[in-house]
């Protein structure tokens, strides 16, 4: 099969051998796939990463000893727990200190023909989500992971970064009730926003300070993290949501004078992710800006890596 | 009256007139006060400080509309709040945005022969608490602000550093039923929490990872914050209890992949704090390293710069 083969610096697209089916896990096809910004960060040499990339996609199952699994379209969560530790017996698999993650950590991504992964991390795509659309599920599910840390219903939210985790997550705040500020640069990615109802301000030097009880960091820049602990009110709550690689340097005391609470928010449960992409709360069909056939990934990634552009998708040829 | 004057990098004793009595307030004759890591960061250019410094104290209320209180032996909060915003009809009048702050922020502080606070910052010192011993009731206030933000009977906390705020708060954690562990570098230090039955561990250069549900920064050291994140379980709490001058360079990578909550934590209420010195819970005596007289205020500020020295107080000739 194809397969991209990822090592600092350089995006390969290699022949390889089919991923070896372990008991209790299955063989997926891979239908669609996108670059995410971790994907980026990957390839710059965080986590020192070699090996085939991809986390968010659509499949079809290919194997599978249970066979009624064995051609539904599907995604797939993407900790590979342990199943037995103390944090998977809590349901918290996702912070299992022995697990392995899709195309992160030790086990092969889905920026390939086929991937495997276990049965258990495998959730139906229901029949009216386009198969583009469902390679969101994932990042829509991690920005569900803010809902579960924090009450949002009717509170004022901002979120600061208007790129694709950003524009998620004004989403998914919106449908739980939270009434949404996006702060973003560009002008394009905020009518996104806006035509889905969603109150938009061009973030330019001066951003309000001490001004919402919840704001999101998802600038994906050094800087983000500064504006939003200025930006939130004393007790207030800054979700830590952009994985920078390396140090960000962060200004300790209005954080501790004004008493906030970072939290830092990662990986999401895949069910109201699926949910709200079915409902149409959240639109992503605008978030796409092109797609790639596998063999392509190397343009895919450039493209990708080029200012101001959303989602790249990569397809199966 | 004698009051201490300081700039960046200079403490001055001056002849200074008696602080006007407004109404609402008190005028108090200062016992005696103690010189705290944030008078030290003042000294340093901390908030560009310039007048009277001293926030912790114990005095004897001199004058005062409401008679009852004159004579009196008093501690005070240090925050002054306007009194009719919404955060200080919320009982939050630490986090009033117009608050002026004793000896920090535009009101002067305690390291004079008189200061004046609202009446309704003060708090009666029991009888039974010595005047020396009074003086950290500010302080121990600060370490009891964290039992307010986090659950912490039965579980295990670890305390980074044994500084004087370090070895109030593993105390303070121990008296509310936590399993409290400090990690320290003096030995002297830590047979002081030793002797108050705390669990110490000499912090070498490799600290316990991923070990702590509750883990306190009170180190006062730009590479604490660090330390306390990568001592933390995922979904743990890490309180920010050290302000450190200046930018502190963290990795966000590992608080975002194992959603740490890190909280702020400042100035807590009074209350608790008198009832643990009281109780002897809390003890202090032990952490007094010397007592010099106000006129020797430049001698005290050097002792208590001296690495390794706990708390220098100052008393009224």
């Amino acid at each position: 099969m194809l397969a991209v083969h990822l090592q600092t610096g350089r995006v390969e697209v290699r022949r390889a051998p089919l991923p070896k089916l372990l008991p209790g896990f299955a063989r997926i096809r891979m239908l669609a796939a996108g670059i995410c910004s971790t994907d980026l960060e990957l390839r710059r040499g965080y986590y020192r990463f070699c090996g085939t990339p991809g986390h968010e996609f659509a499949g079809e199952v290919s194997e599978c000893e249970d066979r009624r699994w064995i051609g539904r379209r599907v995604a797939g969560e993407i900790n590979l727990a342990c199943g037995h530790c103390d944090w998977c017996k809590r349901k918290l698999g996702r912070h299992c200190p022995h697990r392995t993650v899709l195309g992160i950590v030790k086990h092969p991504g889905a920026f390939a023909e086929f991937l495997t992964l276990p049965i258990a991390n495998l959730h139906p795509i229901p029949d009216s989500i386009p198969t583009e659309h469902a390679v969101f599920i994932e990042p829509v599910a991690a920005a569900c992971e803010i809902i579960d840390q924090v009450e949002v219903r009717g509170r004022e939210a901002a979120v600061l970064g208007d790129g694709k985790l950003g524009l998620l997550i004004a989403q998914v705040l919106k449908a739980h009730g939270a009434r949404v500020h996006l702060f973003g640069r560009h002008r394009e990615k905020l009518q996104i926003a806006d035509r889905a109802g969603i109150s938009c301000e061009r973030a330019g030097k001066k951003l309000p300070e001490r001004a919402f009880p919840i704001v999101v960091d998802a600038t994906g820049s050094a800087g983000g993290l500064r504006s939003a602990i200025a930006m939130c009110i004393p007790r207030g709550t800054v979700i830590m949501k952009s994985t920078v690689h390396g140090l960000v340097p962060i200004d300790t005391a209005p954080a501790i004078v004004n008493e906030i609470t970072l939290i830092g928010s990662r990986c999401g449960r895949f069910e109201p992710a699926i949910r709200l992409l079915k409902s149409g709360k959240v639109r992503v069909a605008e978030m796409i800006a092109k797609t790639f056939l596998l063999d392509r990934a190397g343009k895919a990634f450039e493209r990708a890596e080029t200012k101001g552009v959303l989602k790249v998708l990569l397809q199966a040829p």
